[in-house]
């Protein structure tokens, strides 16, 4: 088990005052907890400039339930990749819109290539990838 | 109901071949195609720019579900926006780490402030705000 | 004059430990310095969410030369908003394509506008604007 | 010489209207070269995923330049990388802040490299890496 490691930082006073006036505004309770955050998402990013590291994304898009064609794509797309899509969420945003999350697992590389095609499927009106993470490396 | 407008573009030839080349890595069968979700993905963007403007986004969060602080942090927040809240979708990645993804309806300024406070939660690792659109505006 | 500031941070040693390789890899020589660093950039982040917050923007095209409208442009628009563009760098990049780095100075509601006006000029085929900032509000 | 290739573009007739909307709000003259342009930002995006691609970078700071160390660093990088570094602007902000542009040719990795050398600085308040292009294969 990892230990807890403290230690000091020196800055500029007024600095830390409009540091603590915008962490308090997005409900921070602790300096600490906010830079470990800031910490955390570095490491983050830096997972995903990595092509083989295995990570974790969502994949969020909007698209119009009408459309036949995306309906196949998304179900051939979730039987090719179902060792990679670990979850999907559905909600009917309207009669007609709906808005679809899956939770990929895999090498950043892989999920990137089911994202662009996801969102690159007739029908599919918006779509992103977050890049988030396993959360191992992340104690 | 709308109509299909159709519009020519003009291009200089080697710029369309690497452009092709692009589009069909990512799985885009025709340019129509790839041009109109570059035109929504500019709406969308846009969109967010208006503080009072009904959208959608999703937020992913990443914790150690051992984090007790965070369950009730979560369940408060669940229960004081549960009119922004549309739905969640909650992943057990390992024994430690679960990932949940928080899709939200609401003014744009709204849903920013929602995200800050989760992401900002004891306990989460990782958190991003996914900016998308309730797809109503985007024909 | 401002003091500073000593405060303590207590974080998980494995998280500091891949932090420390991160920064380490970026050059920076102290926790301290990476730790300012992240903190100014969150405070100029927000800076550029008020429309109407005195800061600077550099904006930087590349374009063909032999474009002659676009020259016209340029000038036109060096004339109009002289008192917001306080400086230009031209670089000839090889027979056909310049660079142009602009330092514009305002609210940042007005640096956008010239950015857009200047990325949507004909014959600009690169344009991006980089949001930095006065440095006063950031000792 | 390249010719131009001209092709066609089919949308639903309310999208099209609010792009025209939000590209006129631009400045853009045409929808062909908005298209163009979202085009261009697409391949040069691309460009920068290639470690080895040759390409163009400019990197902002702003700093105090009582900060003698920082002097040092900006000399030193500048003779050690002489061969990226095609041209730098230097303008003073107010008393104490300084801006310089560094336009920065070379492999993307190596750019990226320089450029967190350089934002990692002490001394340097803010910093960012802005990445286009040499615009050779943008037509």
């Amino acid at each position: 088990m990892a230990g807890i490691t403290r230690f000091g930082v020196s800055i500029d006073s007024q600095l830390i005052k409009k540091f603590d006036a915008l962490i308090e505004r997005k409900g921070y309770t602790s300096r600490s907890e906010a830079i470990r955050d800031m910490i955390r998402d570095s490491l983050v990013e830096q997972e995903w400039e990595f092509d083989d590291r295995e990570t974790v994304g969502t994949i969020t898009i909007v698209y119009n339930h009408h459309t036949r064609e995306l309906e196949r794509v998304l179900t051939d797309m979730q039987h090719r990749s179902f060792h990679h899509i670990v979850s999907t969420l559905h909600v009917h945003l309207d009669a007609h819109n709906c808005l679809e999350v899956l939770v990929v697992k895999g090498k950043s590389r892989e999920i990137k290539k089911i994202a662009d095609r996801l969102i690159g499927a007739r029908g599919v009106k918006h779509g992103k990838l977050t890049m988030t993470t396993t959360g191992k490396e992340l104690s």
